[in-house]
């Protein structure tokens, strides 16, 4: 959780493709390739937008045939999907651990807010928060849909169990998972991962202004 | 500051071209066609994105020839700048208002809440957000990031004179800047002008939260 997000960018693709190389090494240089055609595509799709990127461009970039980049993706809209997939990281998982209530729910949320900004402040990340869903087709973007549609229901969720256990006062969850999600979805248009505050210092500093207010007590 | 947000779309434009055609009825039907040029094209761009849309779609939408376009406007570019000029609405004034002391920070800054809303959760505000100025060229851009940036300071005024005051505690003015613009930027992508809640909800539930937070006094 306080992996600092410089490390981010460069870990998480590494370390799924090192567990494969276990079990197939000609797989596994297939998997580092694509990540990495991967990796510069949602560079480029959030550096210049999705229309403005061309597979010429992607493949110039990575220094290949634009006939290679077909060996391993069948066009762009199939690449973007891909690395909205991948921005989600371990989102999965960490949803799960947000039903264990054995953990007070204030503490919960916090964890929530560190995952969802490690998994946003990274390439991948930074793609589908710049770029989303829009230019895929129906079916595609509806899954992409769905799953954020999940990260909100937690989030509502957790408000809800601290509402019920009195920790949160009254307020109403989807307007606090919409305030929330907007915040946290900004962060990447805004942060530099060499500037003076780290990802883990701007969520601590959100989820206090979250939790507490900017009201001092004699307010 | 409480006018329904349904109201938006349609009354400031046509108010501003109202006070024209007293002065010249000429240059207001001129300036009429104009703004409903420029808010057909905000639609286009941000319903399909600025590659997307096409001049053509643009006069298409309008019932109106390409070649009449070109009457009122130059490119697609200097469309889409007047769009973004057009989004900050009375921003600059309301801007100058955040200076006088007699009212009480906390009140100022939910007043502010509100201008903002209502220039962002319009047919320019929608474009602004959602389009943005990365399209344009570096001048023109930096123009509209400068006026961005006053925003910013406006609001990080407020805190570091409540923290002064001692009606907000101590917190970086940044950092609650960041997370309020990353909220309030992201409304115009979920709002539903028609659905249970008003912009000014929206706004007063988030200033409930910013100012006082969501946890219980017990936490």
């Amino acid at each position: 959780m306080n992996a600092s997000s410089t490390n981010v960018k460069s870990s998480r693709a590494p370390a799924k493709t090192l567990a494969a190389r276990r079990k197939s090494p000609t797989g596994s240089k297939h998997d580092d390739k694509l990540t990495a055609i991967l990796r510069t595509a949602a560079q480029l799709f959030a550096e210049n937008g999705y229309e403005a990127t061309s597979l010429d461009m992607i493949a110039d970039q990575l220094g290949m045939h634009k006939a290679t980049l077909y060996h391993y993706v069948s066009n762009k809209e199939s690449i973007l999907y891909q690395c909205l997939v991948k921005s989600f990281g371990d989102l999965d998982e960490v949803m799960k651990r947000m039903e264990d209530r054995s953990i007070p729910v204030l503490n919960r949320l916090r964890l929530f807010l560190h995952s969802l900004a490690k998994a946003q402040n990274n390439d991948f990340g930074r793609c589908q928060v710049l770029v989303g869903s829009r230019p895929l087709d129906a079916g595609t973007s509806n899954e992409i849909r769905l799953f954020k549609q999940r990260l909100d229901v937690t989030v509502r969720n957790l408000i809800t169990e601290g509402i019920a256990d009195g920790t949160i006062k009254p307020c109403h969850p989807g307007m606090f998972s919409a305030m929330l999600f907007g915040a946290m979805n900004w962060v990447p248009r805004w942060h530099k991962e060499d500037g003076k505050y780290s990802i883990e210092d701007v969520v601590d500093s959100f989820m206090n202004m979250f939790t507490h207010g900017i009201a001092s007590k004699r307010t």
